[in-house]
């Protein structure tokens, strides 16, 4: 019998411990593993909001995969998936290549989720990764550079659509970066607006409502406007269109409004719901028991609960140290242990010195949560890399 | 008899010399001195190719007026220059204010010479004041870094129109900066094409032969194009079309094809060539005995010549300071001397490292012209700031 083949597609969270996992517990003679990705880096999707805002080099939000992974126990292909064809035990890539898998572990992150709003995928940006986030801090740093020479308000004005996470995290770094950009640009601070606007009545809804507060309040203090209970019908080339019909002129509109599954997935044949798939207690894709799906294109519910988990790193790296484990454990004829998400507790930065954030039952809000989001950070570089990444690229 | 006012229009080279000059001249009881300008800050022109280009930070290009004037001697007004009203005997300002005049020393520079190609001004950037350049250097960054999203090569193609100095200058920055744009961007260096288009036979016409030969072995050993003999004939948003029919796409035109005169100096009555003025020995405007036109301006001819100097800001200063000790000899009733122009030599940068230059009949090339180009900048901050400006803002 031949070594089986195991193909990791994605090399975000999901994807990377995964691979590490699997190097790690199994021998080389007991599988062949490959790990594929579209880019030659790990990003740390946790950390876009700086680069997006320029508070910090989108260098310090990405790792080479080849620096963290064996690569003479994985084998990483740079290339895209096109296509993953479960009936072929195959997957195709932009290359023009297949690769065969006897196991096939997808991580391959989300889509943007527009909520059917007009105009969205042309003209917003979106926190999703390293080449975008830089055309959106590009973007955002030539509008301002034209405000001397065209003297027009949209120029500095910034709508961030969605008050979940990523917008909270984002329009905290832009309160930390405008200072010195209208610095930069000669442009008097008071001038610009940033519109943080969101369809729910709330600014992060389910989190605890005292550190709601204080997050609103410390941003608000900062020029932050927030339009709460207000849906965008419509994002154009000028800025956005609310319901009701007020508009918002504004040369840089992001959406951080939420994430689908990635259409692969759905393509491949797989169950989905909103291109997400339920997958079961050992993550396999339904009816398919060489198919696991990590991360944001997998759904995973609480025991007792009706509502999914929310797609997060967390998550994604539980997935794939247990998947890891599993995957060793099937080929060896041993038996899988089924997965169970442990909370550890949920941080928001608010720029650089503020942040909020529960930690078990414990409330943190400001300096103390802020700690608490770096020490958050460091821990994935630990895991990714040992002490000697957490040195090179942590910020203390 | 009231104390006669001088009133000086433009910061640039010839207008802070002259105030500069007059402050140092004049007893307070001898003349009002009053400074306008646009801007709060100096530019210093023959720097701006590196702002423009990214290799410096504009803020080394600019020096607040008042941190160099004598703000007890010369009122520093900030306005901008409406019309000249040779009639009233004063100057309009957007504001609203007039200011009434005895003397008027007008310095207001230049406005860029199209030749009448088309879509030049709506689609070409200029190396013409700090706003713009910062404009320019953000399009052309924020063009990269959509190379990585769009994967078109003419995000990644600047046509610099124009071979004469600023042309060639630019251009050199441009070869300076590209290993570290692309490193940023994450674009191949071999990918970007610099192309400098230019309607005469030759770059730098006029400029000695070996020296033009060495600059435009060392320019397209970093890979840019030269189109000698060819005009362009259309600026669009896509790029230039040049005679002939070929279409360069390029998501950065710069134009550095040369300037004219200020439309005010013609609007305010005053004969003209090309909006330039042809002054008298003493900088006077033809027919007025209290106007006098410095700097871009002004047109001056050698006394052999037929040919007039070119618009440098080495003849600017030489103006400024010759006009403050004539227009001081006139108001104390004495005789004015004629102005002379000296050429102290020609330095033309081709990045940090390497120029060529003719000083006396001696010429430069690589680095000693390039220590020469640091001196001449060097004496301009120390006319304008003395040894402490020099200290401040000067690369060493």
């Amino acid at each position: 019998m031949s070594t089986p083949k195991i193909v990791i597609l994605g090399a975000g969270y999901g994807g990377l411990m995964s691979a590490k996992g699997l190097q790690k517990e199994l021998n080389y003679n007991e599988a062949e593993i490959t790990l594929v990705s579209n880019h030659s880096y790990h990003y740390i999707t946790t950390k876009l909001h700086e680069p997006a805002a320029g508070t910090s080099h989108h260098d310090h939000a990405r790792i080479p995969v080849q620096s963290v992974i064996n690569t003479k126990r994985v084998k990483f292909v740079q290339d895209r998936v096109t296509a993953i064809k479960t009936n072929e035990k195959a997957v195709h890539l932009e290359s023009g290549k297949t690769l065969a898998y006897d196991y096939l572990v997808v991580g391959i992150g989300s889509a943007p989720e527009t909520f059917g709003i007009k105009g969205l995928l042309e003209n917003a940006f979106f926190i999703r990764n390293i080449d975008g986030v830089r055309v959106l801090r590009e973007h955002m740093e030539y509008s301002f550079a034209k405000y001397q020479t065209e003297k027009k308000d949209d120029l500095i004005t910034i709508v961030v659509g969605g008050c979940g996470f990523t917008g909270i995290e984002y329009v905290g770094e832009l309160v930390d970066r405008m200072p010195s950009l209208c610095r930069e640009y000669d442009i008097p601070l008071e001038k610009v607006r940033i519109v943080n606007v969101e369809a729910a009545p709330t600014v992060l809804p389910g989190f605890d409502k005292d550190l709601v507060d204080y997050a609103v309040k410390y941003l608000e203090s900062k020029g932050v406007e927030f339009l709460l209970s207000t849906p965008i019908e419509e994002c154009t080339e000028q800025g956005v269109m609310l319901k009701g019909g007020q508009e918002i002129k504004a040369a840089t509109v992001v959406w951080t409004g939420g994430v689908r599954g990635n259409k692969m997935v759905e393509e491949a044949g797989i169950e989905t719901m909103r291109g997400r798939v339920k997958v079961d207690e050992f993550l396999h894709a339904p009816g398919f028991d060489n198919v696991f799906i990590l991360g944001d294109s997998s759904l995973v519910f609480p025991a007792d609960g009706e509502r999914p988990y929310p797609p997060t790193a967390q998550m994604a790296t539980q997935q794939g140290q247990a998947l890891a484990k599993n995957l060793s454990a099937k080929i060896r004829g041993r038996e899988m242990k089924p997965f169970k998400y442990e909370a550890k507790g949920t941080v928001a930065s608010l720029g650089s010195k503020e942040a909020i954030g529960m930690v078990g039952n414990r409330k943190l809000m400001g300096g103390s949560a802020s700690f608490m989001k770096k020490i958050i950070d460091m821990r994935w570089l630990f895991l990714l890399g040992g002490i000697s990444l957490v040195i090179r690229k942590g910020k203390f």
